[in-house]
This record gives structure tokens, sequence and C-alpha cells, in this order.
């Protein structure tokens, strides 16, 4: 147990790689129209030639190109009609010189045609019979067998995030399923004396849980699940009986509060008795959130969250969130971030990267943002701000005026 | 129906705005666990105070603040210690002048006691004695009954999209549950002659559907849920049979695919029938995009895409999101954009919005963006590009190392 080295927030990244590099992720195989926003754990490659066909991508006639080379407005080229290509139809047709066919966009070439004139450049002069105005070059207008994608050319990498678009391109292929790194199950235990779940056992002296459901959805949010979630006051035993318990069905555990190093804070004694390499990461040079906790109990990540809850929050999109990306492959926090106007001087603890509550308005015409102040584990402070922006380390705060990084809550 | 005029997206907008307005949307009550990105559909005003008994905010000891008046680290007073509040309890003590209790963070103060000393000011001398070496205000390191929240104070606006920190203020009042509006269900009919849903069904002469794919999971990320879907030939009889089935069942009908004004272009047609006011917008200035119909079906918005899954993809964004937000609220699709450097110089259709599909890679550190070109419907073009830019319409382009807003794919 490494205690009282507080790590810089780069230094936690590394050594979470480092330690969780030999953690096995499993991935399952799902149906492409449930994919999005997963993580592709295969290389997808095309079965299938696309177009399957010759193909016309316009409104035209299928010709031979060297039967109207040098055409023009004033010396149009007369072919004869002898057919027309449907629409999802195979066309049996084939053209000889001085002949052409009708095809719309998408519809079949007939055998012959080598190029497709659009119908913009020709003149119908009777039913069997065509002006055209202005040459094609060779394969102009058409897409031939395998233009577009060809058998066995890769459409997808591995560990590549699943969009929407790319969910249209495996079934332009006919992929129904794809292999993708399993969603981490995760457990998470809010754990503190004061704290109770019901309004019903609101006694005096108590307060209501906050992080099971900030924390719950935020892991949503990043495409992980919590699958189960204990309130527990913070005893040791019951609370190791938990933890072990938890690590032998999740991917992950979080707990959050008793993460300080007090003499009633039993996270980090905890995960250091129930796994092989235990804490490896107590406090972190962040504000608020330098209690934070990550260990390793046998091959499930640990985490201790501060108990309250702005805190717990910003450890979640600092160090839990990179853990989910990283190490468990999924999308993680897609968080909205504009440049915003503060409208007043900021100060900040140098020596920490300083997370400031802000609320974001916008007047005549310009977009502001405020900070929002409170004691810690007001409600208020939670309930008023609309995202937060950030001071490095090496930073002492931002002045009035300046434009700065705001990220909205998710 | 006004087939000719072509509508700017900002008169579209409004347009649609204005014919939606009396449109009835549901609300439902759901558990707050579940209600991340939903809109709230109503106000929340809290039911009790917090905190519901006063408090310490830091460890330390609670005293009468007259009692510490004048303190200094030379001139300590001594104060009797007469108990100790405990974390999650009620606390029944009162203290007199010249005696204090310790309180934990979060711990109720003790009758009597109007203020907390920080343990860092003082120093213990025996089991019943310490000394305190600095002054506090009246209320200093406390927070009384209601400091916080307010009984009857409003937590939540009504039109609000609830993020997981609002889901936490709730659960901090005791709210379990929340009125929202309800998803709205969406049929999505794919059309066309030579569109085919099973690769055992690819005959010469066809294509596999990628608009259901793709807009099925657009509308998911915009908060909207596809309830069904369709793949049919562009015949007139049947396409009416289920767009008449599908407004009696779906809060809004998507067809793509028929919606220029070609002989066999059916979408517009049946959407002037089959509703009071019908087709109301045909044809928009965005490139790719323009064939797009808007229509009301009684009390059913009916939406035709262009057929062309690039084409259909960016109306999605521009129309149908704007849609699902603004009328049937929604959360919407929320895209990550960035400033990236254009590395070649790209051309646009002035007179109208012109959508630019990019690629995004770095190189030295700069982030770049290359333009992604392919004919008119080609799978390469929507797998090789990972995004976007928008040309706006009275611009010609944009010139190689301008930066340009690049928004990601969803």
């Amino acid at each position: 147990m490494d205690l009282f080295k507080v790590h810089s927030i780069e230094n936690a990244k590394k050594r979470i790689l480092e330690v969780f590099s030999d953690l096995k992720i499993e991935t399952e195989k799902i149906a492409i129209m449930e994919s999005l926003n997963r993580i592709s754990a295969q290389i997808v490659k095309s079965k299938i030639n696309v177009p399957h066909f010759n193909r016309s991508t316009v409104d035209g006639y299928a010709v031979i190109s060297g039967d109207v080379q040098g055409t023009s407005e004033s010396m149009p080229m007369m072919l004869d009609i002898i057919g027309e290509s449907e629409m999802g139809k195979e066309n049996s047709c084939e053209i000889l010189n001085g002949q052409c066919i009708y095809v719309p966009t998408g519809g079949m070439l007939p055998k012959g045609a080598d190029s497709v004139v659009m119908i913009e450049y020709t003149e119908i002069f009777s039913e069997k019979s065509i002006a055209i105005y202005k040459p094609v070059a060779r394969k102009e207008n058409t897409m031939s067998i395998g233009d577009d994608v060809l058998v066995d050319q890769e459409v997808m990498e591995k560990n590549e995030v699943i969009r929407s678009k790319d969910i249209g391109v495996l079934a332009s292929i006919g992929v129904k399923e794809i292999e993708v790194y399993k969603k981490p199950e995760v457990v998470l235990i809010s754990t503190g004396d004061e704290i109770v779940e019901d309004i019903d056992n609101l006694q005096i002296g108590k307060i209501l849980d906050i992080n099971t459901y900030t924390i719950a959805n935020l892991l949503k949010a990043s495409g992980a699940i919590a699958m189960k979630t204990y309130v527990v006051k913070d005893e040791y035993n019951q609370l190791k009986e938990i933890i072990t318990k938890s690590m032998t069905e999740a991917d992950l555990v979080i707990v959050s509060g008793g993460s300080s190093m007090g003499e009633k804070d039993n996270t980090a004694k905890i995960f250091d008795k129930v796994g092989d390499i235990g804490v490896f990461i107590h406090g972190i040079s962040i504000k608020p959130g330098k209690p934070t906790i990550v260990a390793r109990g046998d091959n499930v990540p640990l985490i201790g969250l501060p108990g309250q809850p702005v805190s717990a929050m910003i450890v979640y999109r600092v160090i839990v969130d990179f853990l989910l990306q990283n190490v468990f492959k999924t999308i993680g926090l897609v968080e909205k971030k504009e440049k915003r106007i503060l409208d007043r001087n900021v100060f900040a603890s140098p020596g920490k990267d300083t997370y400031l509550m802000m609320r974001h308005y916008e007047e005549d015409g310009n977009l502001f943002i405020t900070p929002v102040y409170g004691k810690s584990g007001m409600i208020n402070l939670i309930a008023a701000s609309t995202g937060y922006i950030i001071v490095n380390e090496d930073l002492e705060g931002y002045r009035k005026g300046e434009m700065v990084d705001f990220y909205y809550f998710i």
C-alpha cells in the first residue's frame, strides 16, 4: 500500500494502464441493429462485391462510348433505343454499335454498354430513336462490380466505436452480427453511517443517498451497467463481505465514501486485504477529489470515490471513465464542450487540477459562464451548476473576460 | 401541396414549429433512476428541508461562538469537552458557556452550539479539556435546517434535460419518480424497388437496405424509438396502406426513398392524400438532401427522406432531429464538434447549405480533416468518412489551412 504519495492525474492513468494491462476483457456477438456506440472486437471483411452488378449512377441512356465520341450540341449522334433497364430487375439486353437502352439511377447496365449519357444531354425523336448531344468517357456515370467494395475488403477495424453510419455499412454488405466487447458490469456501493436509501428512514442525523443515482447513470452514459447497488454502513466486516462477494460477480467494484485516511475510513484497508495487488493509488492531485483509491483485487479493479457527491462525479469523469474506456473498451462519456466567457475572476490551488462548478447563460449574444459556489456537499451547488471548467495544476486561475473551455454535465 | 418552392432550412424549421404547434405530446411517470436524458414535464419542488437538522461542515468542536472571541495562537481559550456527536445519529447533548463537543463533518450540532472550530485550530489537553486557538463567527462551519434546500423550493424546472446530477438532486430530497415526455415511437419505412432486407434475396439488380439501420440508430441516439420497420417496393397502394396503418400506431412516420418528383416517386402523393394538411414542405436548400418532404397526416408528422443513405442521414440531422427535439421534446443528437484544419480547398454550391463528408487525422500534433469524395450512394464514402463540415449557403467553400467546425458522426 502506497499511502502517502499523491499521484498526478497523468501518473495515475499510466499506473492504471500498467496494472490492468493483463485483464481479460470478454466479447460477445450481437445484432448490428443493437451495436450503436459499442466497440468492435473484430475486423469485418466483405463477403460480397458492391455493387454485384454493373449499374448506372444517373438517369440516362447506356451506350458504347465509342459511338458518341465527337458529338456536340450542333453535331448530335442518333442511336436506336432497343429497350429499358427496370429498377431492381436483372437486365438481359445486349447492345451493339448504334444502340442504347434507358437506365434509371441504380439500374443494371446491359451487356455491351460501357457508359451512360445523362438524360439532360439527350433528345427523343421517336419511340425507337434518340439524339445524343454529349460524348462520354468509358465507365462514365457507371459503377462496375466491386467498384465500391471488393470481396475481402476490410470495412471495419477492430477497437473502433460503432456509429450509426458503420451499422449502415455493415448492413450494405449483408453482415447481421458483430463481435463487440461486453459492457462491464459494475457493483456500486455507497457507504457512510449517515446515508439512507429511503425518505421513510430519514431520521435526524441521516441524509439520503445521492451517489448511487449519479454514478449509476454516469456508468450508463459511459457504456457500462450498474448491475447491483448497495447502501451500507461504514462498518469494516459488513463492507468487506459485500466487496468480496461483488468481486466474484462484477467486472468492476466502486465504493463511494470512506476513502479518506481517517480512522473510520475502511475502503482502502479492505481493498488492500481482498486481492493480490491491493491499493496502488491513494490520493490524486485534483480538487475536489483528492481522496481517491484505485486497487486491484485479483482480476477485478476496485475504485474508492470520495463520498461528497460533486467530488465523486469529478473523480468518475477523470478516473472511472478513463478506466472504462481504456481497460474495458467502452465508448466513455461524450461530453459537450464549448468556449465561453468567464464573467468574473476565479482562483484555484496551484499543484492540483481544480474543477470549478459553473452555470452558463447568454447575454447580448455572448456566451457566458459564472462560478457557482457552495459549501462542500451542498445540493444547491449541484442543482445550480450546469457544467464545469478545469484550471490546470500550473495555473492560479482565470481572469474575468477570458475564454475558457466549459464542459456541460452529462 | 406546395411542390415547387424550395425552402431554406430556417424557413422549413419555422414552418414545422407552426404546423405542429397544437400537437399533443404525451407524458409518463418514470423512476428517476431511469430518467437520464429524458425531458422533465413537471416542476419539482422539495417536500423536505435539506439539511433537516443543524450539521457541521467540518471535523471539529461545536462551540458557542461568543466563548472563543478574541482567541489566538498565543491566547487560547480552554473549553470543557462534554461529549461527542456520532455520525448518522441524533445528538441530544446541549452545551452551555465554556463547553464544547466533538462533531465530525456532517454530524449533528448539539443544542446551544452556533458554530464549529476546525480540529486544526484545537489542541486536546486532557480527556475533558481542549484549547481553542482561533475565533469563529456565528454559523461558521455549520449548515442550519433548510440552508441548502427549503421546503417548497423549486429544484427542477419543466422542459429541462435530466442529467445525472439532476437525478442526484432529486434523490437527495427523496423524490423517486418524475413526469417526463414519452419517447416518440416511430415507424420507419424504407422504399425502393431495388431494396431487399436479406442477402439471400440479393439478386442481380437489387441492393441491401441501409437506411433502416442508420435511421433507426439515429432515432435511438435522439431519444426516440423505432417501433416498427418496413422495407417495401415503391408501389402506390402497398405504400399507402402501410403509411395509413402506421399513422394509427406511431407518433411519427418516416419514409426513406421515393421523395423526388419523378413519376415513380409516390411518397409525396401519398402524404398528400392521407391527412388533412398534407405536404407543406417539398424540397429544402441543402446539398445533398434537397428532395425532402414534410407533411402532416391528421395528428402525425410524416417525413420523406431521400433514399440515398448519406442524404438521408444529413436530412435526419437537420430536419428529423429538429422535429424530435422541438415538437416531441427529446434530448436530440449530442454531436461532438471541434475546430480542425482543412488540408485542401473545398468548393460548395452557393444558395444551399452544403454538407461535405470528411475524415479526421492528426499530423505533427495538428488536427486535420480531409474531404472524402465518392459517387453518390457509395458505401466507401460512408465508410471512409468520420464526420462532416457545413459550408453555409452564402459561402463558395473554404481554403486549405482554414479552421472549420468539424462534426463527428454519431
